[in-house]
């Protein structure tokens, strides 16, 4: 958590400088946080028969976002869901956020409080501490990657490898809204953020996951950041066996206002949704609604490894990965 | 740990997508992971009675390293032992890192096989698994951010807030060798690395630091990152006291071949050592040599809240915090 750098005679803008002390008192102290901002390291507790859980996501400019396109404040938003819909997906605890930021010379103070406010404010509703990170001067755009650290009752964790052929298939809320809106947004079209807030103020599903590792229902889960059909392939690659997925059962989403429904393919290839992923064995009974987010049963994991989408005439095709590298 | 991107119909460059496998396949799995690369989390077991250390270090090129300055290898090691160099200053055992890498599309294929392989051997040589991270495609440069955790017994972390009247304050090694390196890169010398290791290929102290958590014998501890005087501040204002410098006692380091001693100022205000700064009751019987590294007496904490230089004569003049942002 240092910030040395190699511009000699540089001036650290005072957007950085302000930053961590602005962060450092604003940031609420949780239990798990025994010392955060302040010091080389923070140092968590860990309760006693926990496993540590670990994930890192960046957040870039024109990567991940545009200021054009993104108030800070759902910037500051997604960059924290990113990392605590991972620890939603292992069905753990999140305890603290470490947030790595780097700002261009000439980036307004107004964006950077808005930035913090979005972040803290997810954090918050998540009993989350921002405990750290590091600032630098971006050569280039906003820059932030987001650590967060979670835990979870030894050997509970829900790891993308424990899917078995007849398992059921399940995904949490609504699928497509996050890439639907994002193709809005490239033809150019002007949007009130919370009418879309499934892209700018996507919810992590941490309720759901600790949900199915408490009750032991799911026997392997991911989050939806690639796309469906790209994470669909991450469980099947990691457990060895593929899937039958019938098409009229994916839940898409509905955007806007007044609300419309997206295309199949957004559902099924559209990344950023932070939805959960998951299967269970036959026997296990799976409610419709977990933590309040419906839950769909949309197929089954079969011993083949190719993935066969169903559509409603019972008619099948291969379902590829296609996540946001393909997606047109 | 996803990695999806607003580049609709882009492509992931060859680099970005073998990264992740040649760095599973190459990760050495320690006690402490019990997952790594390959899910939405890792999973780490932190020891009984221990506390989780976490730090984060960006390194951006352009700010932290230049492509034409510094082998892909160096990148990579500095890279990763700013994060060690956090976990040593608490006294802690660093367990696992996590790399979040962007990289530009027409970067090299042999430039990101020489950054991972100067990143894992030095993950090697301290017995670090690289546990996971995200990747994603870089609009300007290469930018890396490293996450390290580590563990330290509970309640016994070195903190920089411990320091009192009368401790002595000691550092490890000696200083200013990568700031006067830097220097000579700046008025465009060509350098081999290697005659340059403090540098390009600085070695983080954790041997010193977990010799002085498990003999309780330092009150606080800081890395000197941003530069002594800066470093040496923060040890003042978290523990409410000041120092006194003794100036002749100050180890300058030599740099090149035949080596050479650089100037005091260097010493004094030149970031990127990672030694550690530290201060002892004076009842403490500090060796003048820990792991294999010297360690030099400087001065001691005084009530006054300001930090004096003192010379050779004995005349004291303020040391004011000079790192990074005013270095010339």
């Amino acid at each position: 958590m240092g910030h040395s750098c190699l511009y000699i005679g540089s001036i650290v803008p005072l957007a950085e400088k302000s930053l961590i002390s602005r962060i450092r008192g604003r940031a609420a102290r949780r239990p798990g946080v025994a010392a955060g901002i302040g010091d080389d390291c923070a140092i968590l507790n860990i309760p006693d028969g926990h496993q540590v859980l670990v994930t890192t996501d960046f957040s870039l400019e024109g990567v991940h976002f545009r200021r054009e396109w993104h108030p800070a404040d759902a910037v500051g938003h997604r960059c924290l869901a990113r990392g605590l819909s991972d620890i939603a997906a292992m069905g753990g605890d999140p305890i603290a956020a470490f947030l790595s930021l780097a700002l261009p010379p000439k980036i307004p103070q107004s964006w950077v409080n808005q930035f913090v406010k979005g972040l803290l404010k997810l954090a918050d509703a998540f009993h989350v501490s921002l405990a750290g990170g590091d600032t630098a001067q971006s050569p280039n755009g906003v820059l932030a990657d987001i650590a967060v650290v979670g835990s979870v009752s030894k050997g509970k964790a829900i790891r993308r490898s424990g899917a078995r052929r007849g398992d059921r298939i399940y995904v949490t809320g609504t699928l497509g809204g996050a890439a639907a809106t994002l193709k809005m947004l490239f033809s150019g079209r002007k949007l009130r953020p919370t009418d879309f807030a499934t892209h700018f103020y996507p919810s992590p599903r941490i309720g759901v996951g600790r949900f199915l590792m408490e009750k032991a229902l799911a026997s392997a889960m991911v989050d939806i950041s690639d796309g469906f059909s790209t994470d669909l392939a991450h469980i099947c690659q990691e457990s060895g066996v593929g899937a039958e997925i019938h098409a009229p059962a994916i839940p898409c989403a509905s955007i806007g206002k007044p609300a419309r429904e997206v295309e199949l393919q957004f559902a099924l290839h559209g990344g950023d949704d932070y939805e959960l992923l998951f299967t269970a064995r036959p026997g296990k009974r799976v409610p419709s609604r977990i933590a309040g987010v419906v839950v769909s049963q949309i197929g089954h994991i079969t011993r083949h490894k190719d993935i066969v989408l169903m559509n409603d005439e019972g008619a099948g095709s291969e379902l590829r990965p296609q996540g946001w590298e393909h997606f047109k």
